[in-house]
């Protein structure tokens, strides 16, 4: 156990999880964005938000961009500034819903007109990357149909492929491109890339840059996500998380608080393949819409959870596991998992903290930092940040 | 055959679907919102695209108000315009989610300022029902929490019980409310009136005005909508509809898009209790988003959607089908069933329509009439409507 | 907190989890029934087995009866060997799905013949509870249609209400009946019980005595099930639970197993309204199939799951959580009930057994006990109970 | 029009859609099996009532077996009785999951022994096919796990794998191996082959010889199909169907009954690549439960239900379609889809059924024929064939 405890310790200490820099701003439902005070009005004030996460955690140390909604002028002077607040920029994501052009879909429209559009659009994410040093491009399309007949499924994958190996051929050394997937929403008949199989045989043919990305709330009622996970480890093709949680549809609320156990199901598949560090090569992220509950303790919150339902899966007795699995003892197999998942691992994130020189509970140290007062004071006028700008 | 297509004439010729003023304005998702072109600015304008959906199908003779969206100076005036143009003003449904005072709720706010404020913009909807002759009050509340913990269940069921006795109370002679339920969205943990019994249990005790509203997008993946049907016919409490369709969650596509058997089926239930028409009690409406096509011509089509699907309810062979069910002949009975289901019917409302005075064929007509045109260059400048507006 | 640990330790030494005498029989799916060995073969092994996870929890004091699988000559017999065991008879479970004149249904059917076996069936169960001290009948029925138009909806629940009124005017004082309902399974169109909301409307006809009984594995996709429990518990009619897990269906697996902090939010409900113990009224039941796994430690780990479940919803600071709720302050709301979900309450649940003479591992004393060993030998010859016996 | 209804009768004159054996057998649910009368006791029964659905639809004219079921001495004159009553056998389906040793899995159990048992019955199957000149060699593996750690899920696609690799080298030319997926049941936590991306990535691996089947009961709740469908055939491994229909689960209800309108976009997706004859290499398939319904009636009519969904496909104004998808007119593409879909099909295939010497109404004709008659009274005593024999 206690060497277990060590190597848990340690993997924790380098864990990296990404905040989205949209995080920050203000967000909602179709019914109602609820505007809320303090909240960042440009990248730059973003950027210090997300600073703030990884200030409390140690946890946070890059902040992924959403293009267009986090051009600037200077990225170099982004990337300065990120520097400067202990943080990196990590993924461009890339935005092809916004535009009027995009009602029926972008690299998969029927006009060509559009898709070249929605390409140059990517082709620029690619500019920024080279620009900010970022080494990965999520691609989220919203593109899909409403209505059966709107538009042939079969076409549209041929479209889609095209584009795709357009960008693909782009990406220099050490780039890759990452492709998301998700059931419904925008779309509500089609989607055009709606769930892994179908981004991973994009993937397939593109190369090995392309992998998948994960969506914890991007998949239909009932799905195994962990079975996912494996699966996508097992063909070399996983390549990031956006992580989040959901009791219906993609709800992106704080990650872990809807299902706790599932989180650390997730985390017990990637520990026992022994990918939860930064040198796994997987792009672990926050990708969450803080709607009701303040912003950044909102962001510290999830960060903790990921980190508690990490530490339970790294204190799996995996050699108890494996010899209960063997002789199929199906009740003992599953008591060793539960036995990890039930310990209160808190007291141990809280001592690793304090090794790291961090303060044991990070909601309350930054809630004592009366840096939300701050920024409710300091950002007064502008144009608060969402995700229309 | 040749009664049960008289009476299905008869009926259809009287059936009556209200429109939703704010299916001509813009709508979207969370995403985006893509404004189209021509779109009513006030709700005069709506009624005018309403009217024409009526001048079509001759079954649309109602438009639904949305408060405050709908708030004029003048509802005598909007009322007088409705008339003029062949329709009168139906359904008010009122709006509790878009004040900044509503991000935890309105109703079932924990704070009761806010709810004495929700309460009171309850009160002036009766007040508009009063001015406008309007009968019936729909309550959709937005209610709900999206974390474990937020608030508490059983108290939020008081303060709702509270509010809507209220609002009973206010009634007139001859007014109702309509309480509508929904699984989720905007709340993504629990929602305050998430199904029909918990509409149920509170219509029950609130008395005989009230009853409850179906959303047929409102409900958990697998629900049987037609039983829904059959048990609030059963208890006295179906009070009305909210006709959509969805694949997902609460797509809100045009009804009979997605699952038109299922339209039929509920339509079946409708049909064979006798309660399609008018004089039935039971408000028929449309609320649907016309996110990506046409707004004018998708009412249309889906009033026609709702027509074909009661055209081959009424076309059912019920002795024939009492018959095999009462033998337990399964195949028969479905067969019966599925006899009306697979009937063309398009002919036959084509010869009401021309009964009716009414060209054969709708979407052609309007199509025809040019007023899509002129809508187009006429509402140049001013705000186009939408759910904020 | 020292008092709210007092409190807890009360609140659980009183707990009662009933068990299904059924779980120890064979179970399986439509696919395949897997024998295991050491199965009882008649009521009295059943009852024999049920005693033994009593002996080891200190928490399941009573045994439910499925009828016609438990019959036997002598009632007060069976009461005996209970008693002697330790344990009592609890529930009467009737079955009407098991006969070939079920087919089409028992209490909903269309033949008037098949209505009255089934009746007197649920009256003998009656009979039973007279005979065995039993006070709660258990009804749950798999009446429903496979065939859209197979049987008339409405129809149906008239015939269920006859039974049902039929069945309540036989029940002696202190007497109840439960209705269970479920969404799908075995029917696969219309269930006739289906949701909370439709038990809820016979059992209020009825009367006092009528009363629901939520399965949790019994519900569509999506449903929040503590919120039913709130509603139930409003309206004084939550009448008892059939405890169990799913990931997709009814899949009957151990409860807490699939979601442990569903089954929590759920007992937080129950304890937020104080009614966890046996004066509460409500029958807390297992009801699952070890279609894999050892029955009897199964059973105990079920136990156990829904005793950890029940000790951390009694750690929740309600003080603090009203509190934070009354301000709105949705994080902290939600941090104060995930603080008592992330305690390991083991330890506390093993000193209380200790404080009841009782082994601080229930598993691992029943292991080390020798029963399993001993009635694979013993239970040799005869038919091993199931389903069908 | 004209062209379009002479190519469709073609196509339809063409289509073949297989039968399963076990169709023909006793079926039911966990909670009971109804045991129909005339049943058949063997395989050359249940070849012989298959020969009746197609003698009255002119469209069944194979007959799939599973092993062990239809396990006969003697296939040469098992196929010679198929051939003297005008089918012929099919595809061969595997069973490794009815053996007490497959408690835990199969292919994939953690016991080498029980993997090579499982192995063996594979290798035995395509023995079958070599006797009886099948082509097709259909594996579903009710492989999986009930619990959470109850067995690694990398590790048991490994295991999958190198059975799979191992079967498909023994393949002989003209043999194909076609692997079908399911989301759950029997296992409840994990399937191994849940999804059509698992079951594609293995036949990617394994070769040309390896395709996907699609049942269109085995999927997570919103997935939609005709995008699977659209998938597969772009990449080339569509190897066939599993038709029957669900409201919730795995419901094996007569295909078309639940939602005829998603059968009718399965098959236009079908027609639109221009797959549905018999050279397309597409293995059409029933594979349902008759649990309540007679068995052969409820054969035929899944075979009309597949008939009109096909001719409606093939009726799609397709030219239409194309310039209103590739104009963007989302309405006008819909409604042409939708005017393929609402027109009555029966008369064309009754014109049809004349055409090819077959009655007009095949359920009437075979209800006239007697046949069910004489098998209630030929076939008493003997055990009635069902999934467990």
């Amino acid at each position: 156990m206690n060497d277990r405890v060590t190597h848990a310790k340690q993997v924790l200490a380098s864990q990296n999880i990404e905040l989205p820099s949209w995080a920050f701003g203000n967000s909602g439902t179709r019914f109602k964005v609820f505007a809320q005070q303090g909240v960042p009005r440009d990248p730059f004030e973003k950027i210090a938000d997300a600073a703030q996460v990884n200030a409390y955690t140690g946890a946070a140390g890059s902040v992924a961009l959403h293009i267009p909604w986090d051009k600037v002028e200077d990225y170099a002077a982004l990337a300065a500034h990120a520097e400067a607040l202990g943080v990196r920029i990590g993924t461009i994501n890339s935005n092809t819903f916004q535009d009027d052009d995009y009602m029926l879909g972008s690299v998969c429209h029927p006009d060509p007109a559009v898709r070249r559009k929605a390409t140059a659009h990517l082709l620029e994410c690619v500019d920024i990357m080279d620009a900010t040093g970022s080494t990965d491009l999520k691609l989220w399309f919203a593109d899909g149909t409403n209505y059966p007949g709107q538009d042939s499924i079969a076409d549209r994958q041929d479209r889609l492929a095209e584009v795709l190996a357009t960008v693909y051929d782009r990406l220099g050394d050490g780039q890759r491109l990452l492709l998301e997937y998700k059931l419904f929403e925008p779309s509500f008949y089609t989607t055009d890339v709606p769930d892994w199989g179908t981004a991973y045989a994009h993937c397939l043919k593109l190369g090995p840059k392309a992998q998948v990305v994960i969506d914890t709330g991007h998949h239909a009622p009932g799905t195994n996500i962990e079975f996912i996970v494996a699966i996508l480890l097992r063909e070399g093709k996983l390549g990031g998380f956006d992580f989040n949680s959901r009791f219906y549809a993609d709800d992106d609320l704080m990650v872990g608080s809807a299902d706790p156990f599932q989180l650390f199901r997730i985390m017990h598949e990637l520990a026992s393949q022994d990918v939860v560090g930064p040198d796994s090569g997987i792009a672990y992220m926050l990708d969450q819409c803080h709607n009701i509950e303040a912003k950044i303790p909102g962001q510290i919150r999830s960060v903790m959870n990921v980190q508690e339902a990490t530490a339970k899966a790294l204190l799996v007795d995996t050699e108890a596991l494996s010899a209960a699995q063997a002789s199929g003892d199906v009740l003992e197999a599953n008591a060793v998992l539960m036995d990890a998942y039930n310990t209160d691992v808190r007291p141990l994130l809280a001592e690793l903290r304090g090794e790291l020189g961090l303060a044991a509970d990070p909601m309350r140290a930054y809630a004592a930092s009366g840096y939300a007062e701050a920024i409710r004071e300091d950002r007064l006028g502008g144009q608060a940040a969402g995700w229309g700008a």
